[in-house]
């Protein structure tokens, strides 16, 4: 990827700073000592603000990016020998460089899954050779919401993967990276997607925080080891007010869900200024603030030249545009008129 | 630990904020879009800047925690079946939870330390059974600088270190969460510590940074693995400019040296004060900022209700009393009144 | 899978016991003491004559079992952040409950492969994220020879992968756990097969050993490790010159090659009768000792009342029929027998 | 160590050969097919047997051998997180290549332990940090019986330490290498240590098997993930038989009793001896078939010359002497002989 020359990237979620209000309750949390590692009064909010938010009965702890938050829960989840079913296209399997086998010893047995999302009936497949000691055994499913594929599960989808994994001793692991832009998308209360996990990953980095998620356990058996799995998951911060002081900005006044469904808003904007260009395909719902699609490989390499985005797979051609809690309408009109351009929808 | 009540903590350097430059940088940093994981200006200098510092031919990575950075930096240095040996008071063996046990597979094979500190005849001793199957092989010696017990290794002992080492196939990790305290004490340039060893951290936290350390590969031959390791380590911060941004701040005009020069003076002032407290036996050298004592359990107790410190070894009656780069001469003389007035060295 | 009532097993070839002159070998190796561990006259002959057989440059090791032999292997040639490509039917990924996972902490890589055999241009697509440290970063190739699927790579094609391996900086590990019957297939010296390994196994349980396997090196600077991983891994036997009798039998006159031989032929013979049999497909070329059909699922249910043998993949009713050193001809006959008759094929 | 120059070993009770009983069982299982894996009726009856004689409610279950046992066993006594207190001088601290670090990921938190023995108070040292997330947690108590150093723990002993243990949520693992020894000694049912324990080796190599240990899993709740962690950890045997049937042949008629009782009496007889030849301090108890002895080392050298045993701390110039259930008296009388006449206690 060149370098972004002043435009709006579309590359990353992560590519945008840290929203003001954020960056506010940082500075003003610099104020004199206080205790390190968590026993201070910026984390005991979040902590609460938290558990309020998904309904946990169990715990919230606040770790330092997204591998952490994703090893650690689902090393919660795991014994000892038992191994994770998620999709294809998770992020614990494609993007985390194999962290979660390197720092758990698990194995991902991964499905096919259509728009991201794994069924009751993929994570059946998976089953085979349960209880056979040559076979890898599962006993927990992750899901991402929202999904690597810019979608989300509806509350019955994921309902149906929490009563399919309870009937077969499975937990469920979420990776909430995006929950924000779930929550936005499906316009339901967060514990309602909570409630279908057994630990979930709550994020704020891409949702206009510097660097902080949490993971959040919704049932109090399975916190005891969480302090110590932690600290040895190298996810201990020592002057955690400024990470807590993250999640009091963005969960003080709804400010979470705001930048979220600008966010979406913005892709929704992107992919229906995209149903008037011909040549540009958009390959799954755009639910969040992703937007797949497909265009000429040569058309894609001209855009490169202007604007800052992902190639997704080459051999198809598809590229990833993502949009963040800062992106403006503007700069969404601007990048659909130089798409338009490219593609020769519009005379140049 | 009781609470701060508005003093100043004596129970350690990550109990104090942020310094003020280091977060006006950081804040300064927060301007539009960047490109993630490090591919920003800001990490680019902060890279070149700590490579200068430390006269590293390898490479230098920002991570985002000491517990990150030492398993990093002992990890790229073992090979998959090594063994670590270390002072039985290291971080690594003692403050870590069992991280590098967990995280590399490795074990720690500690020897009695005087001071913190190990010399070759230590190390020595630990090598017996070398080419022994059923003994656990040594691969890395880990040394701390400036050490937990608030003293320094003299070049010249490193150094011996450094060579008994290199004569037995031994590499060093030098765990440096406070190696500015050390270069101050010793006033001598940080890479002559740093030649002294393979691979090392360099700490910002402690002294003055939000969040952030690094790890400087010193030989090149190392560095091939060390960012796959990062992320399996869950150490590779996304918006990676907010932890440059403090080292740009605390590398710039020599503020972390200032910050740990200052430091330094503060626990002088208090070890000196301390010598005309009857009832009071300091217990190692003060070369850093960390002064050891050991007084009447009573005493402890009476103190800890107004000020916050932490009892290192509650059998012998042992504190340890931090200062920071933001502690007062004013902190440490109030400090010390209090002392010598429970102690009953001067009437109440 | 039922009990064997009497008849010969066509269920694996570890349902065999141990042949005759391995047993004999094992019986004269109980003589009075001997050292512990391998430094045993046993031992240096088994190591010296496997070096001789597969012409490796660097050494031989005796391990337990089959999990052993491929776990350590694997792990001899994988740096600590390191992936490793497979055929999706590679026993290390299928059947080992996870372990090069769980003890190496690696990534498997799957590909697709046809008759059980890689290619370098499926390999090639496993590349893709190469030296992106978000994407796992393969550095080993595992193949198995003959495969999972009773088939065998041609040196040919041992050699392209190989070639192509070298080329890209990947190594290439060998699981040998039926080697012998590979070799008995091409009529090859097994040095031809092994020169296209950095380091494979031997298999000797499979081929009428009672359970020895070895791990070659063929490089002498892999070695160093190496006592130290197979005491790590639990591979290293104390009364070691029972495991090396072992191969002492089976290498001491071709007896390894004609037990090889002697399965593969029962394979051929089986798949010849089964080519006059309508409604039993077999599903790939037998060059080893298994043989692959697929058949009507009662007429499978039918002949497993009287005779042991797996079900391979339920879902498209196929079956795994395995020979062994002491599978007779008759039992091949009455076994084709049977089958004609529950399908119909002839007039009960 | 020299070579055996035909002469009986004194350096491990693994230099002997397999008892004539063990090898007969193992010859008549050669008997035809078995369904691999354990699902025969040797293992079948070697599992009743242990169970039996253990008392176990849960399950017991054949391994490789020693470093594969405790592994095992202690892995299924540890959360993800946790810590084992283990005498400094225990097998597994000292004398797997740090494997339980490499493949459990824990950390050994070893004691200082007179004649090899722990205590309740031991113990209690190494719970300082209990709950504190910077520390290492201890899980599980690890003993010995019979120690490293040949003494035993009396059932008061153990029975004092379980009862600490499950006072303070502490697990006990007990390392039975050489039960047998401590059962002979104690002349107590092996179900009275059992007891004492939530999970235990049995050892069967060191005491007249060709190579066979067993894991025993006293309550049932910890059985399940066994059967997978054994896979994992490269421990389950495809010809399961040829394990079993060597337990067959050691429990049928008290065969392991008398040959550790032999043993034991071997080193009684030995140290009885060495009472008499001045310059030869024995140094601990003499409770199983040990002898740990402290003696000039010009001597030792001379020994050395024609007998097998090995030094153990060459700083203090003591040595390890050990029997066998094969050792004659005629074997311990020459050795003694040998010893008298180069400590110059007879004229040569």
């Amino acid at each position: 990827m060149t370098g972004l020359a002043g435009r709006k990237s579309f590359g990353s979620d992560n590519h945008a700073g840290t929203h003001p209000d954020v960056m506010r309750a940082i500075v003003e949390a610099n104020t004199g000592d206080t205790v390190a590692y968590g026993a201070d009064p910026w984390t005991e909010r979040a902590v609460a603000d938290l558990k309020r938010l998904t309904g946990a009965e169990g715990e919230a702890y606040l770790v330092l990016n997204g591998s952490g938050a994703n090893v650690l829960g689902l090393g919660l989840l795991l014994g000892r020998h038992e191994a994770v079913i998620c999709a294809e296209t998770a992020h614990i399997s494609t993007d985390e460089c194999g962290a979660p086998e390197r720092i758990l010893g698990t194995k991902l047995l991964t499905v096919p899954a259509p728009d991201g999302k794994i069924t009751p009936e993929l994570i059946a497949r998976r089953l085979v050779g349960h209880g056979d000691e040559h076979f890898a055994q599962p006993g927990v499913v992750a899901v991402t919401q929202s999904t690597e594929l810019g979608t989300c599960y509806s509350l019955a989808e994921l309902r149906a993967i929490k009563e399919f994994c309870a009937a077969n001793q499975l937990r469920v692991f979420l990776d909430g990276a995006r929950l924000a832009n779930a929550a936005a998308h499906l316009g339901c209360p967060v514990a309602e997607i909570a409630s279908c996990a057994d630990v979930l990953s709550f994020g704020g980095t891409k949702n206009g925080a510097m660097g902080v998620e949490a993971v959040v356990v919704m049932d109090r058996s399975v916190t005891a080891s969480t302090p110590y799995l932690r600290k040895q998951h190298m996810q201990l911060a020592s002057k955690m007010r400024f990470l807590a002081a993250q999640f009091n900005a963005l969960l003080a006044d709804g400010l979470w869900l705001r930048n979220a469904a600008h966010a979406n808003a913005m892709a929704t904007r992107l992919a229906a200024g995209l149903a008037e260009i011909p040549g540009v395909d958009v390959l799954h719902p755009v639910q969040a603030d992703a937007v797949f699609a497909r265009l000429n490989a040569d058309h894609v390499a001209a855009l490169q030249e202007n604007w800052a985005f992902y190639v997704w797979d080459e051999t198809t051609s598809t590229v990833r545009w993502m949009t963040a809690f800062d992106t403006q309408e503007s700069d969404v009109d601007a990048f659909l008129a130089d798409i338009a351009s490219v593609t020769g929808a519009v005379p140049v």
